[in-house]
This record gives structure tokens, C-alpha cells and sequence, in this order.
């Protein structure tokens, strides 16, 4: 194992203490003086050209639809169009040259793919900014180091999986008279060409998982991005063909699959029988159509209904800082935004006095609020909506019998003008009215739900991730008992859960090589990162025997 | 870990060389000198009666519908019904004793129960051969010793998935200014009620597996035997039972779970919502409705089309000794068992010269004949064929444009007159006549495929198990390039290979801790017996995080 990350990553994914192979401060004295100014020259050149740095033949067109949130215009940058006969014909010719590469080498020539990716963090960094709407800070580090850390930790686990066992051994067995032995050998065998699906809010932290976790056990990967957020991946993608290239290696093990503009290619790809696993990350209905498809190995993260269960805290300010925060970072379009806020009707209790009902939702509307007022922290941590659908339906949403405790509202984006934002709304309802909040509310909001007790708290936050899923949940309470049943009915439903979260950590972050994220328990997902069921499962054990 | 076999066991999981931890030897030394006879004794002191081990309350019926393949008459004994409904509540009530128990208190019970199974190997025997036709020292080695080590081996890889990853660390984050500390925590939380479903032929063996798996892994478990093949796994789950009983814990963990005499059960307890992990082993027409089933974790071993490969050997003679003891080995009614065998043409070579293909069909009829013809041999190999309508097909096959090399006969059994008995059939047909060899042929039957050369025989090997699936493949060849291109063809296809196998080590053999079997790569199934995967798919991670 010659990459001296990897040993320190498979060691990581065991401590699960803090780590971090690539550093999440964009700062000068980290990346360099002049990586910011560099990264944005070489997007701003990027724009209304020809993205012309894969290495995957003559393309039969060029095609690309991206338009940034920030200035409601098109980018105008085009890929090379592939049609996904002779996407899947490429990827099948490189298969064999890096199937027959040992895991540790493959491993290694990911390693520096990463090496190459953060060369372009600030590329990247703004092509994310300028496709999904997200601040600058957000842009910077969920699609560069924290994308490469997860992408690492991928490599890292796969690495181990298909070196666990021995290569060869002497196999004795005594029969009596005679010792019976047997030469024996396995090979961790892939399973095929890989499909990565990715989507518009994360273009690149939740395609790199999967794309490096087929890509290290031995299949050739096509990673079709989401047609308004293919610049980030892209650019990985390039840095992965670079690296394949510079190790003697066709480009066609790693290809960009771009749809054309007037035809999506996602379910011709899915589809094919070559295609034997597909990474998705996407909404439920397309989701559960990708988990339908018969014999293929399939990863998705879909879509969930998070929830905060409020109890009991010390210092409730300071918890409503931290929730509006949650609710407020980019908008409420992370998969692990907290939507449903239960609250028993006695109240919230802080030491020794009850806070009334009203007073919390009071509470953390005002703490909504006064991040949105903030012209200094808004655009930090609101950034802009990606989709107009999702802002559009923000302003339709009809939620009879509630009430509204703090209504949408823009805010000024002090850089961009055009800006396409949307301040988080707060509703109120009551826990009778599951229509309301037993669905997905993608986007800026929060529904505050009235419930009898923490009892009821609980049960339904369970229900419903039982049944539409859920993708994280806070909870807070001083008890140690209520503590116990939340971590024991929300384990049974899969979903993590953050305890009594103030200060500088978010229910909606994630740490790679330490908190595995969307591991099968619920209809949210089964993308299992990074445990070791994500990497196994590309691929196959098969032994053979000789006599020795 | 307080079971001193579960540090060996895992050891022995990843060393992947010899180690038994259940003897396979039946003799007196190692057993003692009573137990073959106190054994024997308790089998028939059932017969005929209710079987009342079973602690998991009273049944609303008995039933039981076992007949002898060596007697042709029914065993007599009856077992508990229940309805699937009281069998699935039942589970569902022990559930969470048996999830909030330490995997490392699980493991030891059910090695403690695995104690217990040794203590019945011998009654266990008696009831397999009575049960499945297999001759005695198969019904002792595969239901007794070899099946406990395979269960032994799914208790140890449970127990170390589950606690490969730290119950809790401290995690720390330099934010600069401060330093951000979580205290988390993981769980690995089970899937919910398992449900296993047995086959005729190898009732303890493809069973125990799974069970155990499910088990160590937190989930409460019903045993759905085959009909036809009950005793040998009532007695499993009564040792069980009483291990945990023993514990203090509901027996009600692990239930029998009988089909009544007019109505089978399985389907019922399949689709039951609570159900959420199955493991089968049986024909493939059902096993791709297990599979089907929506939300279900599934594990399989169906039915495949194995291939011999005949290229070249030193021996040809003891090759075919080998290889006739494979198809004979209980009638050729094991999972692993032969059926397919290519020969080239111009013949297999053996050193300097080609034996002709005549010559190689003749050798392969005559050693096939020569253990149907002796008494001292056959009744050890052949044993008896489990179903008559096994007996009726072989008897009944048409296979159009081949030729008869060898006839089915009957042998007559020394000890049991009216034993249901089958010798191998060979028919040869040619490499064009694919609707004949690609399909299985259950039973006693071998077929003698003649192709253009080696490479005509490993397409069509490889095509087979690609289409049909396989679990195990035979192949001879001195030649170093065509033994690398067999394993690398078969291993595409998920076939394990043994070459040049002669003596006392046949291609239908399996080792517990060092051969994988039926790793998911082609349409035989993903049983995955004993990789990772075969026990992360019962649980799921779940992770919590607090303020430290």
C-alpha cells in the first residue's frame, strides 16, 4: 500500500474519532495565496465554453443546461455528449485492465485522483456555488474536502474489504493415513459496470461515495450528473481520468454521462443489462423506480422526514439558535435539513420551569428571523434555492388548519442582486394532522407540531420515519430515560440521532470516517455510508482449490 | 467473549485453512462409546410419536408427514403446529430481550445450543438418513459436525461484524478557538423477525447457517423446515431452545415452525409484513419468488448447472474415479454435484498423448459402473433418493439425439430391502445440443458434452453458470494459461472453481471456515456462506451523537 493516506484512512474508518484527510479551511495559509483567486479565474474562463478536459473520445454532441441560482442566468458550459450504447461499450472495453489490477493498486490511483481533486477545491468550490445555490463556504467545503474525505474513506474501506482475507493458502487436512492438501486462492471478483446517479443539491458529496466505492473494487464507473450540476463532478471526473491516464490506464474506466439536451438517459443507462449497480441520490418516486429494477445491486439515498423532538434543555435560547440554524442552512434543502418540530403542549422544560408551548415556537421564530435579517450571516448560511420548483412551491404551499409563525420572505443578497432566495417560513399544527406533516416539505421549512407529550413525540417521529423515511433527527432532553427510549425507537427505524446540539454543531452535519450516514433501516436509503456493506457489495468472493 | 471457540473461530474465519471445531469422525474414540447407539436408540423411540422437545407452548395441532427413503414407509412423528399469525407474534414478543443483549451474550448462547447439537449428533444422523436418503457417515458428517462448524462459523463472523467498530468514542474537532467534543455512540440495531425455510435433502446443513446468522444478530428466527425432512433441525431448535431457556431467556427466540398436513405454511410467513430477513435453500421457482418479495433482506441457494471441464491430467484414470464418486456421491442429489462434464473431440490429453473422446466416455462409464457394482461401496456412496418423483423424472428423462453411455440401475441396499435406489445415468450429447445440458437435472445424472476443444468448454461452462447458475465447477488441465483463463471465465460468473481434484477430495465438498459458497455472482443464489455479507445484511448501524 504505497499511498501513505490509505493506511491512515483504514485506520480512521476503525477509530471513528475525528479525522479529516483534506483540510476544511479555504483559507490562504492552507491552500495556497493565490488557490482562491486561480479557482475562480479558471470557472470564470469556464463559463459559455465547451468543458473540454475528459479524456473519452469525439463526442456525437455537445450539451449542457446549468444556470446559476445567485444570477437566474445559464452558465452556458456544455459537456460532450455520449450515447449510452458507446457509454457502456467504453466502460465494458476498460474493464478488464482494471479489474485484473490488484485492490491496492487501484487504491492507490484513486488516491492521487483525490490528490488531483484538491488541486481544483476552488473550482470546484464555485462551479457548486453557481449550480446549486449554496454560500460560498458550503460550496467550498461539502463538495471539496468533505466530498474527498467521504471519497477517501471509500476507497479506504474497499481497500480493506478485498484484502481481508488471504490471498492463497495451504490448506491441510488430516485424514488418518494421509494429509490431505489443497492450494486455495479467492479473488474479490467486480461485479460489472457502475452506474453513479447524481443529484442537483450535492453534486459531488453524494456521487463520490459511490464512484469511488465501485471504482477501487474493480468496476468501471459512468456517473450521470443531475443536467443542472454537472460542472463540480465533472471536474472530479476530469481529475479521476488525469490520474487513470498518468497510470498507463484508459480514461473509459471513469466517464462522464452527460444527458443530451433533449433526452434524459438516466433510465436507458439503469436499465442496461451491462449495468450491474447503480449509487442514486434523487427523490423517492425515481428512487424507488432504481431499487425496482431487477439484478442490479442498488444504493440510493432518497428522501426522508427529519425531526427534532424537544423535551427538555438547559439553555433554550441556545437551542433555538442552533435548530433556526439547521433549519436555515442552505435553505433547508440538505437531506438531513430537520423539518418537523414536535413540542409538547405543556412545553419545553429548562431546569425546573416548564416554557410554555407558545413561547418556543415564539422562540425559535425569532431566532428565524433574526438570521434573516442578518445581512452579514443570511447569505452565509441561507445561500440560494436551486430550483424554482422548490421556491415556487414554497409560496403555493396550502397547509389547511395550520398557522403560520413566521411567513417566507426574500432577503437581499448583498453580492448578487438576482439572487434567488427564500427565507424560511414557520407553521404551526397539531399532532392530529399527519396529512401536514407525514410528507416531504423540501426546502426553507419548519413545522412546529403540538403534541400531547414527549410520548407522542416520539412515536410519531418513529412513525414517520418508519414509513417515509428519515435521514436524521435531533432530540433534547435532559432525561436520562427519555434519552434511552428516543435512541431505542429511533435505532429501530434507523435514523441517527443528535442529543442536545447548541453551539457550533448541526443535526444536518455529517463527518466522514465517523458518522455513517443513510444505512438501510428505513425507506430513506440503504447508501450505507461508509460501512462496510457499501463497498461488499460490488463485488463478488470466488475461490478456487487445487491439490497442493 | 467467554465461549473459548468464538477467539478460534474468528481466527479460523480469516486464516481460511484447516480448522473443525465439531469432529467429523463418529467413531467411538472420539464420541464415546455409547453415543452411536444411544442415538440410534432415541431416533427410534421417536418414531411414530410426538416430538415434545419443543418449549414454545401448546399447539393448536400436530403434524408431520416424513416418510423413510430407505424404508418407504412413514416415520410417524408429529411436531406442534402453530398458526403463522401466533408464530410471528410470538417472535415479535421475544424480540427485544434477545436485541438488547450484548452480540458477545448472544454469541455464547448460541455456541452453548451448538454444545447442546453435538450432544445429538448421532440421533441427528439417524434422523437425516431417514429423512434424506443420504447413508449414514454423510447423514452424521454433513447434519452433525459439518453443519455446526458452518453455524459456528456464522456465529463468529456475526459476532465480529457487530463489534468491529467502537461502542463509543469521544470526538474532537479543532475549531480554533475552541475545541468542539461529541461523545457517540453506535448500535448495530437488527432488521426484525427471520425466517428460514429448509430443503429435503440437506435439513441441517443449508439451514443452520442462516439460523445462526439471524440469531447472533439480534433477530428472533423461524425455522420453516421442508415437510419431508423435519426431524434433524426439530432436534437443532429444541437444543437451541433450551440454551436459551437455560439463560433465562423465551425460548420463543427460536421457533419450529411447521407447515400443517393440508396446508403449507411458507408463503403465509414469507409475506408476513413483520418478516423481514429469509433465508431458503430449495428449487429455483420458488427461490425467485423469495426473492421478489418486496422489503425483504434475502439470502438463497437455488438450483445451478455445474460443469466438469476436462482438458488434461496426468491420470486419467484416477480422474474418473474422482469424478464418478462426485456424481454418485447421494445419487447426485447435492447441490454441488456435477451434471455437465465437456470433453473435447480430439480427447483429453494426458502427457504426451490424446486419450480419445470414446476412450475418456467408456473410462468415465466404467467407473461409474464399478462403485454401482459394489455392494461393499454403493449403499456408502448412492444412499437413496430422497423424493420418488426424483426417481420417476430420472427414469422418465428424454433427452432426444443422445446416446445412453450408461443406463440407471438399481443396487440393492444390504440393510434396508425396499431402499429407493438409483444408480447414475450417462448420456452423451453434443456441444450444439443446448436445450438438453442447460437445464438441471436433479439426480442421478451425468452428462458427457462433446465440444470442438477446451475453449468451446469453458463458453459454455461460463454461459451455463451465467444463465443457469452454478455452485460449483470441476476442472483438469496441466495447461497454466487455460487453468488462468478457467478461473478468470468462471470467476466472472461466480463460480468456484477445484482443478485436478483426484483421491479423497471431491468437487461437491465444502470446508467450513475456508470455502465460500454460493456468493451471489450468478442466478444460484447469494447465500454467501460465510462472508461479511452474509451477516451485515441482518443489522443495521445506527449511530448517536451528543454534546460531550
Amino acid at each position: 500500500m504505497s499511498h501513505p493516506l490509505l493506511e491512515t484512512a483504514i485506520a480512521a474508518l476503525h477509530a471513528r474519532t475525528f479525522y479529516a484527510a483534506f483540510p476544511e479551511n479555504p483559507s490562504p495559509d492552507v491552500y495556497g495565496a493565490e488557490a482562491d483567486a486561480q479557482g475562480r479565474q479558471r470557472f470564470d474562463a469556464q463559463r459559455g465554453q465547451r468543458f473540454t478536459e475528459l479524456q473519452q473520445g469525439e463526442a456525437t454532441a455537445w450539451a449542457g443546461q446549468e444556470e446559476s441560482p445567485y444570477e437566474q442566468a445559464p452558465l452556458g458550459v456544455t459537456y460532450p455528449f455520449f450515447a449510452p450504447e458507446v457509454l457502456v461499450a467504453n466502460a465494458q472495453s476498460a474493464f478488464d485492465v482494471w479489474r485484473k489490477l490488484k485492490p491496492a493498486r487501484r487504491a492507490e490511483i484513486l488516491t492521487e485522483a483525490l490528490e488531483g481533486m484538491k488541486s481544483r477545491f476552488f473550482d470546484i468550490a464555485y462551479a457548486t456555488m453557481h449550480t446549486t445555490g449554496q454560500a460560498f463556504m458550503m460550496s467550498f467545503q461539502a463538495s471539496g474536502p468533505h466530498a474527498a474525505d467521504r471519497a477517501l474513506e471509500a476507497i479506504a474501506a474497499g481497500l480493506e474489504e478485498q484484502t481481508r482475507f488471504p490471498e492463497a493458502v495451504t490448506w491441510e487436512k488430516n485424514m488418518g493415513k494421509y494429509t490431505l492438501a489443497l492450494h486455495k486462492t479467492w479473488r474479490a471478483v467486480p461485479k460489472g459496470v457502475a452506474l453513479v446517479i447524481g443529484c442537483s443539491t450535492f453534486p459531488t458529496w453524494n456521487t463520490v461515495p459511490g464512484l469511488f466505492a465501485s471504482l477501487v473494487t474493480g468496476n468501471p464507473v459512468l456517473v450521470k450528473p443531475h443536467p443542472k450540476a454537472v460542472l463540480p463532478i465533472a471536474i472530479v471526473v476530469a481529475e479521476v481520468q488525469k490520474a487513470l491516464v498518468a497510470a498507463g490506464l484508459p480514461a473509459h474506466i471513469c466517464q462522464l454521462a452527460v444527458d443530451a439536451d433533449e433526452h434524459l438517459i438516466t433510465k436507458d443507462l439503469a436499465e442496461h443489462p451491462a449495468v450491474k449497480i447503480i449509487d442514486y441520490t434523487g427523490g423517492a418516486a425515481f428512487g424507488e423506480y432504481v431499487e425496482s429494477l431487477p439484478g442490479k445491486t442498488v444504493f440510493t439515498e432518497k428522501t426522508g422526514v427529519n425531526s427534532i423532538i424537544l423535551d427538555s434543555c438547559a439553555d433554550l435560547d441556545k437551542v433555538a439558535q442552533n435548530l433556526a440554524f439547521s433549519v436555515s442552512l442552505y435553505s433547508g434543502q440538505m437531506c438531513t435539513a430537520p423539518q418537523n418540530f414536535f413540542v409538547p403542549a405543556a412545553g419545553v422544560r429548562v431546569g425546573e420551569t416548564l416554557v410554555p408551548y407558545d413561547d418556543v415556537v415564539q422562540k425559535l421564530a425569532a431566532a428565524v428571523q433574526g438570521l434573516a435579517a442578518n445581512p452579514k450571516a443570511a447569505p452565509h448560511v441561507f445561500g440560494a434555492i436551486q430550483n424554482p420548483a422548490t421556491e415556487a412551491r414554497m409560496h403555493s404551499l396550502a397547509l389547511p388548519g395550520s398557522r403560520t409563525a413566521l411567513a417566507h420572505a426574500p432577503y437581499e443578497h448583498p453580492q448578487f442582486a438576482n439572487a434567488r432566495t427564500c427565507g424560511p417560513a414557520i407553521y404551526e399544527v397539531d399532532a392530529t394532522q399527519t396529512a401536514q406533516f407525514g410528507q416531504e416539505l423540501f426546502g426553507p421549512v419548519m413545522l412546529v407540531i403540538k403534541t400531547q407529550n414527549t410520548q407522542q413525540s416520539i412515536h410519531l417521529a418513529a412513525q414517520l420515519a418508519r414509513e417515509h423515511g428519515a435521514i436524521s433527527c435531533g432530540a433534547y432532553t435532559t432525561d436520562a430515560a427519555t434519552k434511552e427510549q428516543i435512541m431505542d425507537e429511533m435505532s429501530l427505524v434507523g435514523t441517527p440521532v443528535s442529543f442536545n446540539l447548541t453551539g457550533g454543531i448541526y443535526v444536518n452535519q455529517n463527518a466522514g470516517f465517523s458518522d455513517f450516514h443513510v444505512t438501510g433501516g428505513n425507506p430513506a436509503g440503504n447508501a450505507s455510508i461508509t460501512n462496510p456493506e457499501f463497498v461488499i457489495k460490488r463485488f463478488t468472493w470466488v475461490g478456487f482449490r487445487e491439490m497442493a
